[in-house]
C-alpha cells in the first residue's frame, strides 16, 4: 500500500486488512459454543464499507506520516468493526427496528433466533474491548495510550455516546420537529463512533491533544455529513447502485434532513460539512493529512 | 472497617460502599437521554448482594494485606456489578428467561418497555469498560495494571465466558444428561465473572502470576459451590428466607446438581468445593487471606 493509488482503491485495501484481521479475531483455541462463534462470525462477514476500521488506519498514518503501525491499528480497526456490528445486529431486532434483512442477507436474529442474536450482540460488543490491549502487544504502543482508547470507545459507544443516540431515535419517532433534535441522534449514532475511529487512530500515530481534538472535529462533521447523504441518496439515489429501495425514508415517515430543510439545503449542509472537516485536518498540521482530505470527499461523492 | 468485624457485617459494609461509589458512576455532567439514564439506574439499584464488588475489595485486601487500595478497587467492582446488572436485565428478556420479577420488583422490560431493556444492557456492559481506566486515575495502580484488567473482563465476561455459558444454558435446556455439560455452564456462567472479581482484586493488590492463578481457582470453586448451594437452596431453603418459592427448578424441569447426583452427593460437593477453594488461598500466601477464606465459608452456610 505504499504506492499511490486512487482513494477508492485505498479504502478496498483498508477493507481487504481489515477482513483479513478480523477472520483472526476470536482466538481459534477459545472455547466458545460453536453455534455462538457461528452467529458472531455470520455478522462480523456481512459485508459493509468497513469505513471506520479505514478511518483508524487512515488517522494513524495521517498523523505518523507513513503507513506504519498497522500492527497496533488493526486490532483497535477491528474493535470499532465488532462495535458497529453488534448494534446492528441489536438495531435489526423485533423489538427495535424489525428488520428482516441487511445487506440483502437475512438478519442475525431471522438466522440464530432472537435469543441467540442478543447475545451474539453482547459478546461481539464485549471482545471489542478484549482486542484493544492487542494493539499494546502487537504495535508497540504504550499502555496509557491503549487505556485512553479504551475509555474513549466506552465513552462514545455507550450511554452519552452511540446508544444514547439510539435510544434519541427510538424515542423521538415521528416526534422529532427541529434540526437540533435530529442533529443529536446523528451525532451520536452515527458520527461518535467515527469519532472514536480518527481519534483512536491519532492516538496510535502519536497525536497531540490538539490534533486529536481537530481529528474529533473532522470526525464529527464527516459522520454528520455521511448522514445527510444517506437521506439524500434515499429520495434520489439509482436504487441499483444503492442495492436497495429508494424512498424508504417517506414510506416510513422518517423525519430526515430533506424533510425538514429541504432537498437544495442538505445538499448545501453536506457541502458545509465536509469543507469544514477538511479544514480541521488541515489546521491539525497532520504529516500526511491526503487520505483524510479524500476520503471526507469521497464520503460526499459516493452514489451508493 | 479496620477494626475486626464479623463476615455477615463485612460483606455489608462492602455492599454499602459498592452502591455509594455505584451512584456516581455514571456522570452526571454526560448528555444520556434521561430515560435510558433511568433504565440503567433502575437496575443497578435493585438490590442484590453485591458479591461481586465485596469479592473484588476482598482480594485486593487480601494481596496488599491491608484495606488500603479501595480508590482503585471501587471503580473496579463498581464495573463488575455493571456487568451482572446488564446480564440480568437481557437474561430476562422476552427472548430469555420472560421473566417480569427480579427480586420482587418488575424487571427492567416490564418497566421501560424491550428495545430500552437491550439498549440499557448494551450501555451497563459498555459503561463498565469506562469505570476500569478510572482506577489507575484515582487509585495510582498502573495502566499494564488496568489494561490486563480490561483484557481479563473482556474474555471472562464474553463469548469465552459468561455470554459462553449463558448460551451453552440456552442450547442446553432440558437436554443436559452430564454432570460435565452441567458444569461448563455454571463455571461459564457464574464462574467467570467470581474470577475476574477475584484476580482483579488481586492485581489491584499487586498479585504474582502464582497468586493469581490461585485467585482463580479459588474463584471457580466458590463460583460452582455457589450454584449447587442455589440448587440445594431452592430444593431445601426457607421460602421466607429466600424471597421467593423453592420448588421452582423441579416445575421448570431444570436440569441441577441433585437432579443429576442427587441433594446428599450435592452437598458433599459443596463442602468439597469449598475446602478446595481455601486450600488455594491459603497455598497463595496472601498478607491477609482471613476475608476469602470467610467468604468461602459463608457463602455455603447462607440460607438465602
Amino acid at each position: 500500500m505504499n504506492e499511490r493509488v486512487a482513494i477508492k482503491e485505498y479504502l478496498t485495501q483498508c477493507a481487504e486488512l481489515t477482513e483479513a484481521s478480523l477472520k483472526k479475531s476470536i482466538p481459534t483455541e477459545w472455547d466458545v459454543p460453536d453455534r455462538l462463534r457461528e452467529a458472531m462470525v455470520y455478522s462480523l462477514e456481512a459485508g459493509g464499507k468497513r469505513l471506520r476500521p479505514a478511518l483508524v488506519l487512515s488517522a494513524a498514518e495521517a498523523v505518523f506520516g507513513k503507513p506504519a503501525l498497522r500492527e497496533a491499528a488493526l486490532p483497535v480497526a477491528c474493535a470499532v468493526e465488532f462495535i458497529h456490528t453488534y448494534s446492528l445486529i441489536h438495531d435489526d431486532l423485533p423489538a427495535m427496528d424489525n428488520d428482516d434483512f441487511r445487506r440483502g442477507k437475512p438478519t442475525n436474529h431471522k438466522v440464530f433466533g432472537e435469543a441467540m442474536a442478543i447475545l451474539a450482540g453482547d459478546a461481539l460488543l464485549t471482545h471489542a474491548f478484549h482486542l484493544i490491549p492487542q494493539a499494546v502487544r502487537k504495535g508497540g504502543i504504550s499502555a496509557d495510550a491503549a487505556l485512553a482508547i479504551v475509555e474513549d470507545l466506552a465513552k462514545l459507544a455507550g450511554a452519552p455516546g452511540m446508544v444514547g443516540g439510539q435510544v434519541a431515535d427510538m424515542l423521538g419517532e415521528q416526534g422529532i420537529t427541529s434540526i437540533s433534535e435530529l442533529e443529536y441522534i446523528h451525532l451520536h449514532k452515527t458520527s461518535d463512533l467515527i469519532v472514536f475511529s480518527v481519534t483512536a487512530g491519532g492516538r496510535i500515530g502519536g497525536a497531540t491533544n490538539k490534533q486529536l481534538e481537530l481529528l474529533a472535529q473532522y470526525g464529527r462533521n464527516i459522520g454528520l455529513a455521511f448522514q445527510i447523504q444517506d437521506d439524500i441518496l434515499d429520495l434520489i439515489g439509482d436504487e441499483k447502485k444503492l442495492g436497495k429501495k429508494t424512498n424508504s425514508d417517506v414510506q416510513q415517515n422518517k423525519v430526515t434532513y430533506p424533510f425538514l430543510i429541504g432537498l437544495e439545503e442538505s445538499k448545501a449542509q453536506v457541502e458545509r460539512l465536509t469543507q469544514a472537516a477538511k479544514s480541521a485536518v488541515l489546521e491539525a498540521e497532520l504529516l500526511a493529512p491526503e487520505r483524510l482530505l479524500e476520503i471526507a470527499d469521497y464520503l460526499v461523492q459516493r452514489d451508493h
